[in-house]
């Protein structure tokens, strides 16, 4: 397999663009990261996005965004793992790279939710639908059954979870691309409207709009399109049950950790090497789970670690510099790119008053539904 | 890049399939040919499906179908490409084995359309939403725009499209998995019902249920799963303008012809070496168009090739031995696969009544929408 760089991004701001078309979005997302590198040519495009048929009756966007750019004949396709597709769409365009079967390769991700489709649902097609779905369950009502699993197993309280969200609120304040730029307290996290026992607004990502595109190479022509590109060392994806009632510990991520332990051994690294990362925090208690499942810190303890300051700016793993998916935003197809762009930026020494200092190796974990897919991505800075 | 071989397939009846669920389909298919390879292992799994959004409710298919098949926990992609979905599976398998990431990976296309969805509205998400489908426009209007565009340019009549049907339900009888297995005259085809003038009934595919799926390994492992691999010579992926209306011939398809143009460069071979082809005849003209578009006949002069019997079993290029999607059924994320599954079939002499004597290299195309994307692969028998 051939090395493969990041050698630019391009991203929206995240919020209700309710002026911006899905088209559009992708569009501004390409043409900066194309614009960045100094190129107007792509060998090949992937499109990560969950749902634009449900979500604003469009779907086939490989070719409608080849051609939204003016780059009609560039083979062009889209990936969906619900959440996680812009983590697939990443990986899928790192594989095209490193085969040898393409140079320049577009990742982006994109997702149209504000647009009158019934968010919610559409949300829960990524669930199970025979077992889950079709019996009243929804996002927040899955993540709020496997917040009460963690707090019943490991002592986890309301106030761990909040200083989640208290702490992403914090960083997304630094950050121009952000939905919500305001922080927040632990007392207003508590008292924001019950959403899923014991989920209250404030726990919750948004629903956005937005996309996110980086672009590819391999790592021998990195230097023809910046001077600091970024190796991806390591590409790690799994599945697990997809219903939660099937899983052995509903509050631990299988998926998540299988993809983390095959991106470490690709690595060659653990978690104590990575200085900086961004995962997948769609609600409070995901990003708790995740952290144990990459071993940033011991099963049942990523509360405690959070409350300690550990994973805050200036923190032993300062995790969701960028504000996560609480604070900056949750477009969903788009989520995975737009991690992997915090990441590319914190490894340039860009990241303005969210930077780590000399961070030189990020991780980005991204994940689908209730944690059934999930995709691990390392980079390091050469 | 490792050469690629295909080892193995699985293929459920195409047809109106009630008591089976998309993941029945998907699972039937996938465990054929995993049984057929004597494996119980893979290393990843990429899943065609257009919309199981739309049809079912039900996105995130990775996921589902690794459990579906208990392999939870093996990495597993959905990837969408409209009706092209299979070919663009394929493709991403294929990439992932001749990169070295994967050794054992399984490409599957599948489509549940037959479950009370409005299949009109849901295919014509394939199209440009702004500038085609708001306007009324669905897939029969459209292919019937670009037959009256090949008629008025190349002369091509309503007898020359009906001798497509005629041929392709003649091929299918011979095929226990196809839909329609009955033969049809030209006076029928051209005595069916009226859908988009001048499309008939008997132009076009029909509404099916089906899933398709083929097991991939580095060709030099494939021995230990067959006794006759097949290689994937080449793949070659384009895209064109989404719209009709902003091409510069619609009775000419570019994504084809460049696919096309790709997959022959890449294998070092030309029309004339293919000894038989699968290619995408969603309705009667795409077949022509996409003779053209490919060299198999000169530009035009498709509709003549067809009725001298040139595209027929025993003609001097057959195509559609399966039935093509007019017979055989087109779910449209399994059919890019299923049309592989036939080449793979024809150069291993196992396609019975159907068998092109001696078939050493094939062709499949698959497209998606109304030709803005196009995949196609070349098969060898080795």
């Amino acid at each position: 397999m051939r090395d493969v760089a990041i050698v630019a991004a391009g991203m929206t701001p995240f919020g209700e663009l309710w002026q911006w078309s899905l088209r559009d979005l992708f569009g501004a997302a390409a043409l900066e990261a194309l614009r960045h590198a100094r190129t107007d040519h792509l060998d090949a495009i992937y499109v990560g996005n969950m749902s634009g048929g449900q979500f604003v009756g469009q779907e086939h966007l490989g070719p409608l965004m080849a051609d939204q750019l003016g780059m009609a004949g560039v083979p062009a396709t889209r990936v969906e793992s619900a959440c996680a597709s812009g983590g697939a769409a990443l990986r899928a365009a790192f594989l095209e790279v490193a085969s040898g079967m393409s140079d320049l390769v577009l990742a982006a991700g994109v997702e149209k939710m504000n647009d009158g489709a019934d968010v919610t649902s559409v949300l829960a097609s990524a669930a199970d639908q025979e077992s889950e779905v079709y019996h009243g369950v929804t996002f927040p009502g899955l993540y709020a059954l496997i917040a009460r699993a963690h707090m019943e197993t490991h002592g986890t309280t309301l106030e761990d979870l909040a200083v989640v969200s208290v702490k992403n609120h914090r960083h997304g304040a630094h950050n121009p691309k952000a939905q919500f730029r305001q922080e927040v307290t632990v007392d207003q996290v508590m008292s924001s409207a019950l959403v899923a026992d014991p989920l209250r607004l404030l726990h919750c990502s948004p629903v956005s709009d937005g996309a996110a595109a980086v672009l590819l190479c391999p790592l021998g022509r990195a230097k023809e399109f910046t001077d600091r590109p970024v190796k991806i060392r390591a590409s790690g994806m799994a599945t697990s049950a997809m219903a939660l009632a099937d899983r052995r510990d509903p509050a631990f991520l299988d998926a998540v950790s299988v993809a983390g332990g095959r991106a470490y051994t690709m690595a060659g690294l653990g978690p104590a090497d990575i200085d900086v990362a961004e995962v997948h925090d769609c609600f409070t208690i995901a990003e708790l789970c995740v952290l144990e499942a990459l071993c940033f810190t011991e099963r049942g303890r990523a509360g405690e670690a959070t409350r300690a300051g550990e994973t805050t700016l200036g923190g032993r793993i300062p995790v969701n510099t960028s504000g996560g998916l609480k604070a900056k935003g949750h477009p969903v197809g788009a989520t995975g790119i737009a991690q992997v762009i915090e990441i590319f930026e914190q490894l340039r020494g860009e990241a303005g008053e969210r930077q780590v200092p000399d961070a030189a190796v990020g991780l980005a974990q991204n994940m689908g539904g209730s944690g059934a897919s999930a995709v691990v991505h390392i980079f390091e800075r050469v």
